[in-house]
């Protein structure tokens, strides 16, 4: 993969989905960087560099060619080849995230959920099954499994932390309420959901 | 509430976190801003501006007072005040946000759930209710309520969005996967999901 930024990453989604409807809701077979700039409320310029980064180069004055830019940013982003994640924590925001289906879109598969709680063992939701936390590391290890999610509570971590440390996961989405951090070199990304909160309050008090 | 850059704001809630288990977990009466730093991975002249920039100043030598500065923090991000918010979408996901114990941390209070899903209306998720979508608008004038947080499929979104907009909400917190636009001044946070996990496989690729 191409390296880019990661403020330049985190646009490439919202790229991807405004070609998407111009292709499935108006059949637009090309699309301007300023019609996506506006969109997003960004500058132009700063689309133009974006997509540039990442290999793609438009055509002058007609603007970039909808399908195949598409097809450029699912490739970039991966989208079109499956990622299978297992889940830890099958409350109520594991249940949630399992079930969510925006996910598959960008090439996320949760085939598995894991918890400690004997009632939610063996269960399934939708077709996802419930095994005990101590079956984890050999799951990985069979299935070749990169990714997990973290969905315990803040009071939990410590308990699967290091499951997840001596085991072959490459990279954690950590939904727990704590930043988390690994002694060894796995990937951590916390998704603080209270962060994102603070900013709506700032924006909507200084506006 | 002071004007800090919105890159300066998301480190904020980090830096409290951090100093709440400096005094919680060790006691600790001072930090510097250099153990801040290494416990986020990034440099300490970003946390000496970041923490300047909400008005508060370290005693040279000898660090940041942590009592000082994390109420300094909690009035300055607002943790402090309760913020009563509405959510639109009573499924696993809006379910899993309204338990969710680490908002009231931050002063965000979900004290009602909305939906237009008969068998859900009328019942209870530990202690809010879930109203009719029908009565939104009547709620939210009489107890003044400024955010909503959307948790409904994307293909619900149309059919709520208008209910907003013509509300007297402020602010929207969307966690369905669709980039939302609104007509008139409310603020949007558009919580995409899909870019983290984006971010998180381009991080793994690339390292």
């Amino acid at each position: 993969m191409k390296q880019v930024s990661i403020p330049t990453l985190k646009r490439l989604p919202s790229y991807y989905n405004i070609i998407s409807t111009a292709i499935m809701d108006y059949g637009e077979k090309y699309i301007s960087s300023s019609k996506i700039a506006k969109e997003l409320n960004i500058d132009d310029t700063q689309v133009r560099k974006d997509i540039a980064a990442t290999g793609y180069v438009g055509k002058p004055k007609v603007g970039f060619d909808t399908f195949e830019l598409r097809l450029h940013l699912e490739q970039f982003l991966g989208f079109n080849e499956l990622k299978e994640a297992y889940l830890i924590g099958a409350g109520n925001l594991g249940v949630a995230l399992s079930k969510f289906e925006g996910f598959r879109k960008f090439g996320l598969d949760i085939t598995a959920m894991f918890d400690n709680n004997p009632e939610k063992i063996g269960k399934k939701i939708k077709d996802k099954q419930i095994y005990c936390i101590s079956e984890f590391q050999d799951m990985v290890r069979k299935n070749n499994v990169k990714f997990v999610i973290i969905t315990v509570p803040a009071t939990s971590v410590n308990d699967i932390i290091y499951v997840v440390e001596d085991s072959q996961i490459k990279a954690i989405w950590n939904f727990s309420p704590v930043n988390l951090k690994v002694s060894n070199d796995i990937i951590v990304l916390n998704q603080d959901l209270a962060t994102s909160f603070v900013t709506l309050v700032h924006l909507l008090n200084t506006n």
